[in-house]
């Protein structure tokens, strides 16, 4: 039996480059750029007015000229007008281009207009500080040519933005990840029937796809009863159709847990079946030539859960940003706890952001990995290693996450 | 010129609840729910076996006997199979209901089969510590009639399996909030047209698009120029259509800035001008009598990505669950820094997760509220009270989060 270490570096090993597609900016919030987008402009593309207010020369101001004759008013967007007289100035927007002539902007809270024989003249009440003030000089962010979102960029708003100002009405990005969700047993009825009494309702295919969708890929569910011929059938297509499967249930001892047999048959090589962990032991993991990568995940809803998060979530990121090396988050365990059985332990942990900048792990142990509905409490999972069996308050370990707090 | 504190309660303040619509749990991830789910039946529905092995009655190993001769065989979602002889055992798979007449299960790994004379024996290596054990008791998570996902639930994975248990086939959820993303400006060109040297691209009506997608709402894009008339013509159908109008531009004191002025007009009550707040202090919010609420930012992307993240993000969550109250993410300043002005301070910081179970802030000051690119490096912003000057490094300060870190 192989550690959590061990399996989680097998699966990722298994990690293999999505096919790219090109789609429109405004349908790739969440994806993955796989073509790299560069400035075509300077950022800014020319020196930009940041204030509402007045451009002049500073040497003007450098002189000590306070009064400033308007002569023309530039509004953002208009083609600039040039600063004819170095001793006037240009009433002026935030956006628009620096007037020819003038280098720096005296904002409207720092002077005063009045006329003068029909002419407006500004008067400068707190003189700026130094030429160029209030102006945002032409690349002095980002040079024309500068790679602005690399490969493996995820497009969040702020790369949306980026995107937009260098003109990607449509980008190159990974296609989102198919995934055939699994759910095997004959013990379980499609969610609209009325169980019989030792009947249940399927419930992990569904928290899988969810859990899928939250990820960015596309989970599609199937069923198939304990049959080892419904396998032997049903399997191949969805091998060939899907970049992987999440499979629940049938991995384990048991006499119809016919999975590990019939995966091997069809050519999916074996990389490990079970993990030194609790819960989620019995997990089997696999891998057809040139096919897709299988999950055969333990069946009861915490192990589940649990693999998901640890295995499955990885791998799907991976797949789209090789490069990335996410950190790991870590939590305070807010109680101490033994666990002593000598397996990496994943503890449910309800979270709380703590006034000095920790995040604490509170303890919500499950009634064991069929208690569904202790999930509803928890936030994420404390990693608790193997080779430790007392767990001291205040210690900080590993946290695999599964609720957002922000 | 009000605070941050008052003007988030003030945004607060004009939360409303939002109609209903039922829809299939398949595509209900992310939503929220607004008729609370009840347990149908028990968690679980009934003696589950929670292991692969034999069960037998806990008497018969008080009494000394290792020896089980195997009755039947008993599957998960099979009829069950009474035990008839309280000294013999029934193999059992997990998930199956417990037969009447046993009371706990060995797992395979405890014991050891042989045949004698044509009966199959189970030999228990390691006894049960006690009677129920390997069994998830009826009842043991959950009683039927207990109230699962309360209105206000959130559904992420753990409650969509929760709810495809109790047979929710469609559920009951808030509707996405509809919100118009409107753009100002005569500087600015759609993104597949070539700017003229003094116009730049739309960015932050796609970043707003974008963040609201994160956010679970729903955005339609829209343009105005600075013109009165095009904004007193085309701003009406959007307050009756939207619940709410994030408007990026037009609020400063710019001649050009004829947004608050036209709103008054149109009936939209001010409910605040500008924010001490750096950046992103012209915010204008108000709301029209009974109709949709108005977010009129500063058109300056860093203070339209600070403003969604400090108002519109909490405004669109309380909306859909006016009930939470989301903990306050604090982080760590890693670096000393000082800001003199009496405004609270939006610093930009890239976060990183201490192996001490803290999050560190690492500032990372953008070249002014125009440096668009400098989000592409940042996490979130630092919210740094208005009351202070020096900011130490190791003090924690709330944190307005707009990148994901697991």
């Amino acid at each position: 039996m192989i550690s959590v270490e061990e399996a989680t570096r097998l699966v990722l090993g298994t990690v293999r480059p999505v096919p790219t597609e090109t789609i429109a900016l405004t349908a790739a919030t969440g994806r993955v750029v796989q073509a790299p987008l560069y400035a075509d402009r300077d950022f800014p593309p020319f020196d930009r007015v940041a204030m509402d207010g007045i451009a002049l020369a500073y040497g003007a101001v450098v002189a000590g000229q306070t009064d400033f004759p308007i002569e023309a008013t530039q509004l953002a967007g208009a083609p600039p007008q040039p600063l004819h007289n170095p001793r006037a100035a240009v009433e002026i927007m935030t956006g628009a281009m620096l007037p020819p002539g003038a280098d720096t902007v005296v904002r409207y809270e720092d002077i005063i207009f009045h006329e003068e024989a029909g002419q407006r003249i500004a008067r400068v009440q707190v003189p700026p500080p130094a030429a160029g003030h209030n102006v945002h000089r032409q690349a002095a962010d980002r040079q024309q040519g500068d790679l602005l979102l690399p490969i493996g960029t995820r497009l969040g708003p702020a790369e949306i933005a980026v995107a937009a100002t260098v003109g990607a009405a449509v980008v190159v990005v990974a296609r989102a990840l198919r995934v055939a969700v699994v759910s095997t047993g004959d013990e379980l009825v499609e969610l609209d029937q009325a169980p019989l009494p030792y009947q249940i309702r399927r419930s992990n295919a569904y928290m899988v796809q969810a859990a899928l969708q939250e990820t960015g890929a596309v989970g599609e569910i199937f069923h198939f009863n304990d049959d080892q011929d419904a396998l032997r059938q049903g399997l191949p297509p969805l091998l060939a159709d899907f970049d992987a499967l999440v499979l629940s249930g049938g991995v384990s001892k048991g006499q119809a847990d016919f999975l590990p047999g019939v995966l091997r048959e069809l050519g999916v090589e074996q990389l490990f079946h079970e993990v030194q962990q609790r819960p989620g032991k019995p997990f089997w993991f696999g891998q057809q030539a040139g096919g897709a990568v299988v999950f055969a995940l333990p069946g009861n809803p915490v192990s589940t859960f649990v693999n998901f998060y640890q295995y499955v979530r990885p791998w799907l990121r991976q797949c789209q940003q090789p490069q990335a090396t996410p950190p790991q988050p870590m939590a305070l365990l807010a109680a101490t706890f033994t666990f002593k059985p000598r397996m990496t332990h994943f503890l449910p942990v309800r979270l709380e952001a703590s006034p000095y900048g920790h995040l604490l792990a509170h303890p919500q142990p499950a009634g064991g990995s069929g208690d569904l509905a202790s999930l509803l409490q928890c936030d994420g999972f404390l990693r608790l290693p193997a080779q430790q069996e007392y767990f001291p308050a205040g210690d900080a370990f590993p946290l695999v996450r599964f609720r957002d707090g922000h």
